[in-house]
């Protein structure tokens, strides 16, 4: 059996390569960008004016000046060759090149037909947005790496950009298995309980922009292998649930070998989720997970979750190895990596009731995994440990 | 002018309320429940076996028993009446009412057919999961307002819940004003901008969940009327961009009169997003935002996100009212309250460079906004503001 810190980096060495698929921006909030972008265009892609106003010459403010024309927002510009000339322009609209200045309309008068400037603050270049800015056609706009933001969504568009390169969302199946299933809002029977496995994962995956296939069987050789199967068709991670470990009704490992899938390992220590076990086909990543439901969702955060992440190109964040203080001291036997539900508050986590594998409540009110070593068996109120955010 | 807090006030008093929707659970994750839940059943919902073993009677831990059937997870168990009988079972399978214990398959001996206990460390009642262990048929499972995690997901289905209810998602419209605007990908022409303000509201909806419709109008009192009427046909909240100052080209104000909108703010003292406007029709409310990039998203965070965040639910966390040090002095002319686009790290906060209303590269960057007070014009390094996490 090996550690978990083999298993992980027996998973870490096998992680799928990130794929590169072109979106349209609309539909890319919070996927991670492939490549750098450069800017297609100069922003502003012209003069532009700042303010609902007249365009003018700084050098000719003290001047009585002809307003020949208006410029609204989307307009062709007209050029302008007299001395003393101003025109009547409005925000967002392009200021025609001999003028080098804009006025707010609240700072002019009129004599006769004659606009005079009212405005001592008023200085060369003022209420015009230069050409470019913003950002310079060529230049790098945002680095590779950076998450679909709504700031970074707008700015993007701004530059015209419409359609941009991330990395490639996995898709995923889950396969719950076991006869002692039914669905929930069915009426219970004699001998089953209901199936969660599913509902976890899918809510899981659904927090990471991930909607999977779901199968559901029996725990039955033949079945499995036709989920299998059909998950490796069109999945790059396939999640059994349950039928992992070495029972007379544990198929799972028999069904991936006949699906040649390759075991990389089976069984980790730690608790819960000792029965781990986790396999590869080419480019295929095929996880089997432990039944009960707090093992499972928990082998999924801790082992399932960095791939995704890895594959999706989400980079480790100032919460990936957070270390915070017991509130209360907790013992346990040495030889396995524990995992409990907590709960943190500020630099402190509690290690909550009902840690049984076969118990949701406390995950229900979890907002992390705290991590407590293999080999160590005591661990004190205030003592650091390793928390992992459910997130 | 009214100021920001009695702008948000004059908003809060027109909140819609939040309505009712039945969902399934499988499409709810990160809903907010309307209200608590009782387990419709017993979990687990009999006496299960947490081990692959032999369930038998403590009593008879010291005698010879006889192994007569076996109860694999989901079968349904048959009486047996025998004296010092025992039967193989698996996890998850219902243990026989006339067992009180199991004994993991590792540690019994069989001699010639009689099974032996060898397990010194055997207690009444282990490897038993008890019925109603995890709760009890009829208690309380999940209180009202909270949020559908994985976690909570699966703890729902396991006590048998499909359907949740939970707070409806409002449905949103945007109308982009702007005779400049063309949309980004398409070649840029003279006088022309790339429309983006579709693009960072859309990414920012969709941060809460909501995909919004989208309309790109010319700033045409006639087409801006034609889609406010469509919105108010199927949106809960409406949002305009541009056209919303009072200059010439300004027609969303008189748009929204023609469509009996009735005004509830024009013009807030802050910067940016002077110009923003509040209105409401029925159970619908709309929100006319400046057409600079960066005031409209900056009014989207301050007014909308709340009212949205309301409707469904959502609760204000420990990052509402956040207060934050300053890595560096500011001043500002007083009279307007002010919004800048900031970068957190621990517990300050860095004012980020190219702050103007047209500026979306610091947006980009962003991942707060700084609040500066109306009437306050210099800021010292190290003094607290106001922080709004852009989430």
């Amino acid at each position: 059996m090996i550690s978990v810190s083999e298993a992980k980096q027996l998973i870490r060495i096998n992680y799928l390569q990130p794929e590169v698929l072109i979106m349209d921006l609309y539909e890319a909030t919070g996927m991670i960008l492939s490549e750098g972008i450069y800017s297609p265009s100069d922003s502003p892609p012209f003069n532009q004016s700042a303010m609902d106003g007249y365009a003018y010459t700084f050098s000719e403010r003290q001047e009585d000046l002809i307003v020949r024309g208006e410029v609204a927002a989307g307009d062709v510009v007209k050029s302008i060759s007299e001395k003393r000339s101003a025109v009547r322009i409005f925000t967002g609209a392009e200021v025609p090149s001999e003028f080098d200045s804009v006025v707010m309309q609240e700072k002019v008068e009129f004599h006769s037909d004659k606009l005079i400037i009212k405005d001592p603050d008023q200085k060369l270049g003022m209420n015009i947005r230069l050409k470019g800015s913003q950002i310079l056609k060529g230049s790098l706009a945002v680095k590779a790496g950076k998450s679909v933001s709504p700031g970074l969504a707008g700015f993007l568009a701004g530059i015209g950009i419409n359609k941009i390169k991330v990395y490639k969302t996995p898709r995923v199946s889950i396969i719950s298995t076991g006869n002692e299933l039914i669905a929930p809002g069915e009426v219970v029977s004699p001998g089953k309980v209901y199936e969660c496995n599913s509902y976890s994962l899918n809510a899981a995956l659904y927090e990471v922009g991930i909607k999977p296939r779901i199968y559901k069987v029996l725990d039955d050789e033949k079945q499995i292998i036709e989920a299998v199967k059909n998950s490796l068709f069109d999945s790059d991670l396939i999640i059994l649930s349950g039928g992992v470990s070495v029972g007379d009704y544990d198929f799972v490992s028999k069904a991936l070998e006949a699906c040649e899938v390759k075991c990389i390992f089976h069984k980790v220590k730690q608790k819960p989720g000792k029965p781990l076990y986790f396999g590869r086909k080419d480019k295929q990543l095929v996880f089997g997970l432990p039944g009960n439901p707090a093992a499972l969702l928990t082998c999924y955060y801790e082992y399932i979750l960095p791939v995704i992440k890895y594959i999706k190109g989400i980079k480790e964040t100032e919460t990936s190895n957070l270390k915070l203080a017991l509130t209360e001291a907790y013992t346990k036997k040495p030889g396995l990596t524990h995992f409990l539900k907590g709960k943190m508050n500020g630099s402190e986590v509690t290690i909550l009731k009902a840690q049984e594998s076969y118990l949701m409540s406390s995950f229900a009110k979890a907002d992390c995994l705290v991590q407590l070593d293999e080999e160590k068996s005591s661990f004190q109120k205030g003592d650091l440990v390793e928390v992992q955010v459910l997130k």
